[in-house]
């Protein structure tokens, strides 16, 4: 099982290069996200479980564990990360049970 | 563009032919649906629309329209949608925005 | 609903195009269609079945007619057709069952 | 490379972790996956076959080590495995290779 | 066969929708956008190229048609293009065929 | 992290293993490979980026570490490498943002 914390970490590190290496790409990129993110008329945590629930249906860990880390932040229960996985899995089967059991691992390392 | 009522009442034909021919696998797939989609710490309408980023960000004309048709029964209104879309244009890039404009214009039809 | 026999036609046509332009580009493909699909272990049409299983799951119109013409060419039945698309759904969940419901379709056009 | 072993013991681990917290989530699941297996027009194999393919063309190593244990279970050959493989390389190129790599390294470990 | 010039234009309405509707989420995209093209060590032509072949590997119509549309305006020969189809059916076999040809067609279209 | 290395190390091994059992099947993709990427109206340089922002946009590690290795002994260089990796991000959001930090970490690796 990978270290979740260390897979988020791992990818803020990574952005962080980026951006030093192309400050106006992780600019842009950061332009959009915080765009795509703000709360209006959906809540921050809404817009985060959307998020993701894509990353587990596009099979991507360090997507589970990026979203999964700030929707801890924003006091995501496991009731309500169980039921997000339940839609994951509707909307991609067997492989996104797979990655709903990652999300279950992240979830348990990110919160002990 | 495509008639997305259209879409949808043939995802909902297909999936009755489907049931015709093996009733047991739709009853499982029903099953899932049902428990996936079963109000409990997230509502209906958050579950609907987590599965319709989903279906956005796995470029699913046929998805875009089954779950935007409930998503208008439960009440979604267009600025929630356009706020969906962010989301799921942070998450897939260019090819979500290109589903996003068909979510556009599927909420307009389906709203019309 | 899409005319699939035209889908399938309008993929063999652009793939002749291709071989005219490119030559060495369209002998390899067809090099590995060949040896992939050659009867061994498995036969043709279990092969064939596994193609079209894979065409469903990535939600490709043109892969489920391609591979569907030659299924049936090779004596697919409706009930294997039924079933194989329930392997399919297993795996992709509700996007899935969409693009089920496309070869369906595409299987009735195919037969008639 | 991976422990498959392992890594399919952490999908039933998962899975059963899940079954524990939404019961009739995973009770849906599991009627679908019993409806989509069951021996019919096409027996077991030819259906954990497809099943395998797709997971490969998914480039998803749960599913890999999940649907290849079954296999193995009923008896695949090193053989029919090898064409399966071709045939997920033919419908998804290069990434279906890689994946493809992780499958024959599964097969030895799950068959040593 | 899709009109892709009116796919192409679509995109550019949809996406004119959404940033009167959400302006700062799509200056977000645009943003992104700008710095990911801008020239540098790598020229927009070869960027744009990348960007095709991405949207041919994703299955996605309206990616082709925006971005091969920019191509044609930079330039973009027949022999070019079949060499970067090329490339996609390596990394994404017969799905990636299959929208190769949409690409085939879509090249006809636009330098018609 | 993983070993970039070790990761297109294993998929050459693996691919050598499945080219002793089944050598018309691994024939048939190197002579697609080959056609793919000889030089012609683009060079191999220019080919191999598209197959690396490809195997960025699938989430691919092995794609990433066997193309990067390529691109290595071909002289790209780190501006470079970060312009591709801008498309992907644009071509594929928050996901290959994540798979763009694989890359970089595996550029590290590889150039070490």
């Amino acid at each position: 099982m990978s270290d979740f914390k260390a897979v988020a970490q791992a990818v803020v590190q990574g952005a962080g290069q980026l951006h030093k290496a192309k400050p106006e790409l992780m600019t842009g990129f950061m332009g959009l996200h915080k765009a795509a993110m703000a709360p209006g008329a959906l809540d921050e945590k809404t817009k985060e479980m959307m998020a993701l629930a894509i990353g587990v249906a596009k099979l991507c860990d360090g997507c589970i564990a990026s979203h999964l880390q700030k929707l801890v932040s924003l006091g995501l229960t496991a009731d309500e990360l169980n039921e997000l996985l339940g839609v994951a899995i509707l909307m991609g089967g067997g492989p996104s049970l797979v990655y709903a059991t990652h999300a279950l691992e992240a979830f348990q390392q990110l919160t002990a």
